[in-house]
């Protein structure tokens, strides 16, 4: 299917702040991959916390209706939260993921070679459409004058199961990669694995269900998988060891709220106001994530052109200053695109 | 009240795993400081998961008697969780803080000076009694044979403040110390600070009363609080700045699950199956708790004691493997003991 699509429709949401400065960065580096991939069409959508001050809508109905009937994929670039409640405003983030089933967050969390820190090499698979993020929450006042809230967590055995597939699924395609000819060397050196997130040890029954869940599909395809390691980890010792020794994960699956905590590395990131228009954004997330839409996509050669390219810079010092260096955003994305 | 006691009853709960290495450590530890605390007696208390296997209670009635009726103060050791849904079983800690209303678990993160790393010093005030802890969690099947799980996660307004009054408490009570003459140097340089950790841009209502009964904490305090600064921090990207810059957080206060995550300093540790009977555990950890108990009872010279012994043990290279050192647990205790 990838081979015959003639054009790329993508929708572009950068929503608030920083987003307006690195989404624009990375649609110069899917338009200068040329005859790699079909012509891409680029088309701005709005939402975001702005676009609820201005309209009264976070999440624009013609936005919905122009990603589910015209678009390919979608890039989002990042988004504002009030800081207080504000009436009829809730997170388009949530929202999108609802109306679009965008069960599956991955979140590659990778160190570049010849660069100081860690040995990274690992992807957050983040299960987006339960637990908490439901939003099933009531609250009331009690006789004593004093309040009381409860949220719901809801955990399906559906959603657990089309989430561990895919985790199964992305392990034997990195197992794949790696052990292609004249693949790159990457930092994970063992077999595929897949690591199992949870709090079963409290929450025996929905996260109990979550880890059964997992376990259930790679029981039932142990053909398939018999090459994948399967482990687990609590998630509060989750975040002790990924601090301590992070290039002990591959593939982590996880539940909702777990894998909103634990993607620390953050290759999506908030929209940060404070450093707003004064063009220092590192737009290297973004660039990255237009590598993993058009691996997606079928494109996996492009995608590591980019991926090359990004790394060769990082290697270089050209940064902007959150790594420690004096470039602006302009400055990184046209060192990247010189080297593509 | 600290001043007239004359006894010192500590319950010790070694419970699974190295728990029964390091407790010894730190009664050995509390025996060693003489006449500066009131004569110690260690009542030896069961829990846990052997206790389960042996006795059918993972928390006997007797040691949550004897604790409620006897005990001045707890040591626990550390807790093994069964790796399946085991029925009848269920964790002895969660049980243990709601026996006895443990509605503080304060967890600080410290570094050493002149050793490598970081310059640390925060506090995580962990709720303890609600939240998803509550553990009121359903499951049923529905007609296509799937399953569907559902936790509540129960937040209120009095044991939101309960713990937020505790954290205000506790940042002006550490900035008196560090403002003391003599007082040693500490790596927190600011004014005190609470940080308040929550998700309130998803849960709106729960994680949206834990932080405003926090900062109601503060207005209706304004006059005893004017010296703390307040600030809020979302709980994925409190992750993400723990490990980038750990230095710019002092006193910390989240929600029951999110403290649990949060705290992966771990003062509290697992029951390390993989290393158990091999002294070699950390009995740091334990030590160090000891000194919090002293200081909760009303010793802070005592404590101050111990962890200026711990910190020229660590600075000294006397270490157990965990920290890249070949000494056993009763070296490093030994050690510490020669320098109280
Ligand atoms: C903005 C927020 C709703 C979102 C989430 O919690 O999922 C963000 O933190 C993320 O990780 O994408
Ligand atoms: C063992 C477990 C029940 C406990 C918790 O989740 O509170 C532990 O992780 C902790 O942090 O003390």
């Amino acid at each position: 299917a990838a081979l015959k699509r003639t054009s790329l429709k993508i929708g572009m949401i950068p929503a608030d702040g920083i987003g307006k400065e690195v989404l624009p960065a990375a649609q110069r580096v899917i338009e200068a991959l040329g005859s790699a991939i079909p012509k891409p069409e680029f088309i701005p959508l709005a939402a975001g916390w702005e676009e609820f001050n201005k309209n009264g809508k976070a999440l624009p109905d013609e936005t919905v209706r122009v990603l589910k009937e015209e678009c390919d994929a979608a890039m989002f670039g990042s988004v504002s939260s009030p800081s207080h409640k504000v009436p009829g405003y809730s997170s388009p983030i949530v929202a999108l993921r609802k109306h679009l089933d965008l069960y599956a967050n991955v979140r590659p969390v990778q160190s570049v070679s010849g660069t100081p820190g860690p040995d990274v090499n690992m992807v957050i698979v983040r299960e987006n459409t339960e637990c908490l993020y439901v939003k099933r929450e009531e609250i009331k006042e009690l006789p004593d004058g004093s309040k009381i809230a409860i949220a719901e967590r809801q955990i399906t055995s559906k959603a657990s199961e089309r989430i561990a597939k895919l985790a199964f699924e992305l392990a034997l395609r990195r197992g794949a990669e790696r052990a292609a000819p004249g693949a790159p060397e990457t930092f994970w050196k063992g077999p595929p694995q897949v690591t199992i997130v949870h709090k079963s040890n409290v929450l025996a029954v929905t996260d109990g269900l979550f880890r059964e869940s997992a376990r259930k599909v790679y029981e039932e395809n142990k053909g398939r998988y018999s090459g994948v390691k399967v482990n687990e980890q609590l998630v509060d010792s989750f975040v002790y060891r990924a601090f301590r020794e992070p290039e002990i994960f591959d593939v982590c699956v996880a539940p909702n709220l777990y894998g909103d905590i634990i993607s620390v590395g953050e290759p999506v990131h908030g929209s940060a106001p404070d450093i707003e228009g004064k063009n220092i954004a590192n737009p290297i997330a973004s660039i990255r994530s237009a590598a993993l839409l058009l691996s997606h996509l079928g494109y996996p050669e492009a995608a590591n052109r980019i991926n090359v390219a990004v790394d060769d810079v990082i290697r270089s010092g050209v940064a902007t200053p959150d790594l420690g260096g004096k470039n602006s955003t302009t400055e990184v994305t046209e060192a990247i695109l010189k080297r593509l």
